[in-house]
């Protein structure tokens, strides 16, 4: 579907009128022509959902495969727009994540906006702008949908949930229960970045170099190692609860304990000093970019290798692996040499980072 | 999955302790913790989600057939709890009809919670248990999920994602593009009770009979018409914008004149009454169990006996026919004879009915 919405000056106008509905009333989520009139003017053609809801209650899709991931995430993040990204860039890429850790393709997309009344239109255009871009960097189709409106004071502006679809295209059993002894585990790049690009804003810090959110879509990451034969065992994006919650969520799911090196986890300046700021712990800050890889150690080099090659991985570290035994532990080697249990997060760290 | 929470009283038990977290916390969300003990204590257990988020990104699933249906939908529904269901019970039954619609079984299900700081945890746990309930009815999994928390003001409760994954077994394209003139158009029972079942809790409208929601799953009804060889062109349930909405609706898309007649269309004593009293129009009141059936003219009347063998169809009526053209036109003959154009909802009626 083209972009049809350009005005003279060759820049995006939004479909709705601003003049007649600024905002968004409770009777765009009422079931009438005004909501028939949202649906049809600004989220079919932008969205490009062309069996959108309001012509039928589902899409009727075709399965390519029998094998399948499913997967279905809320989003409250707030500011709505933060460096780096906005909620609809990270519903999208969110849900593309969570197929891709599956190793699934991520093919349909589902997206059920929850609105304020009162929201701008022009917030909600740019986030549905926002969503139609991060959708077709991974080929996923936007393929149903729906629309409510709750009362001011009800809601925060916008909460979007995305559903996803993936098709798995392979033979291996990507999950938890794969992990192996001496399995390798590769960290695509330095983390923390979502969590405190959130914060800093949240919080008016000012550095020198803002802190942007890592938020990306790592399908096409993890297609190429899929494709080149690598055996992969598990994959986990390091999102709420940051990579030491992911790791500990693995190693209790597999029953195994797992080791890392913390002078291998990359962290940056910006991060490192925002979150001693704060008083936060880089390993349990979000990421949304972020993931670690559970490879079979023979094919661990040519894993980096690819990894490095690639534009969300080229900062990709070996940080640790899979150790012998039936214990469902983490530990870690500290930068000064000594070691100690690395724990899920285990309160309130950072709400409604996602 | 059997139900481990009895305690000696053979009562259901909350999982998570009570006394000890009476309410939601903005920790049940952080990813940390606390949010897996309220997901491994109380979403695991009792929705019966083998493979739901905290062990992997996304749920594992088989599809045993190429031709699907992909629904999702969020629930705001004021207030929680109404004569004849709550929320949890209209979530589940509210993507089941729109797979069912869809002429799909429901297969696969996915949940996600909006919780308001505060909620109180016993809430929680009631309407969790009433998901898991209506899915049973339906014979619906749910195998996937997602929590989020929003603080204190930024929500109302409860908002609960569905999201739905159904299999179309027949040859059948059950959806507006197969309208044809002389179809049959049958409605299963009388309308707008679940619109005005909320409607007389929020205005403390006494009656001596309780207006009780319809709120039902009708797949059961669907697959016994389907199974029966009747040929469906289309389905609509009647949820926001009511029966007059479904028919404009569904006219539109198929671009053909629709005409039914009033005195077919079962109302109630109750919801007449009730509606007369809010200046409600009941053919745009929204219902939870309702829907049109297109039946080929040649299977009517057999379509119609199937259903009123069906609990949830015991008073299925004929209301209208598709006309000869190609204009989307929805026309009624009223109570004295006359005919007008039935339009579809065009502002807000009833804020945050689903």
């Amino acid at each position: 579907m083209n972009k049809p919405f350009q005005d003279k000056q060759n820049k995006f106008v939004c479909p709705v009128s601003i003049q007649r509905y600024p905002n968004v009333l409770l009777a765009h989520g009422g079931g009438g022509r005004l909501m028939n009139n949202l649906i049809e003017k600004m989220f079919i053609p932008t969205l490009g959902a062309s069996h959108l809801k309001s012509k039928h209650d589902g899409a009727l899709v075709e399965l390519p495969t029998r094998r399948a991931a499913f997967t279905t995430d809320s989003y409250v993040v707030r500011p709505l727009f933060f460096p780096g990204g906005d909620i609809g860039k990270l519903a999208v890429n969110g849900t593309v994540n969570d197929l891709a850790m599956c190793g699934a393709r991520p093919l349909y997309m589902g997206t059920s906006f929850i609105l304020e009344e009162g929201l701008s239109m022009e917030t909600l255009w740019r986030v549905v702008q926002s969503m139609r871009a991060a959708a077709d960097e991974s080929g996923v189709e936007l393929v149903t949908g729906d629309t409510k409106v709750v009362e001011r004071g009800k809601g925060d502006g916008l909460y979007i949930n995305t559903t996803g679809i993936g098709m798995i295209e392979h033979d291996q059993v990507v999950a938890p229960s794969s992990l192996e002894q001496g399995d390798v585990i590769v960290l695509n790049g330095d983390i923390g970045r979502h969590g405190m690009a959130i914060m800093t804003v949240r919080e008016h810090l000012a550095f020198e170099n803002v802190i942007e959110s890592d938020c990306a879509p790592l399908w096409d990451l993890v297609r190429e190692l899929l494709d080149a034969g690598v055996e992969i065992h598990c994959l986990r994006d390091l999102t709420r609860g940051g990579l030491a919650s992911a790791l500990v969520e693995i190693s209790e799911a597999a029953g195994r304990p797992i080791h890392i090196e913390e002078r291998e986890v990359p962290i940056s300046e910006e991060v490192r000093g925002a979150c001693e700021i704060l008083g936060l712990e880089p390993f349990h800050v979000a990421n949304e970019g972020r993931f670690v890889a559970f490879i079979a150690s023979k094919d661990a080099e040519r894993a980096l290798v690819l990894m490095r090659k690639h534009p969300l991985g080229h900062s990709a570290r070996i940080i640790g692996e899979v150790k012998k035994g039936n214990v469902a532990r983490v530990t870690m080697k500290s930068l000064i040499g000594t070691s100690r249990i690395v724990h899920m997060l285990s309160g309130e760290q950072l709400p409604r980072i996602c």
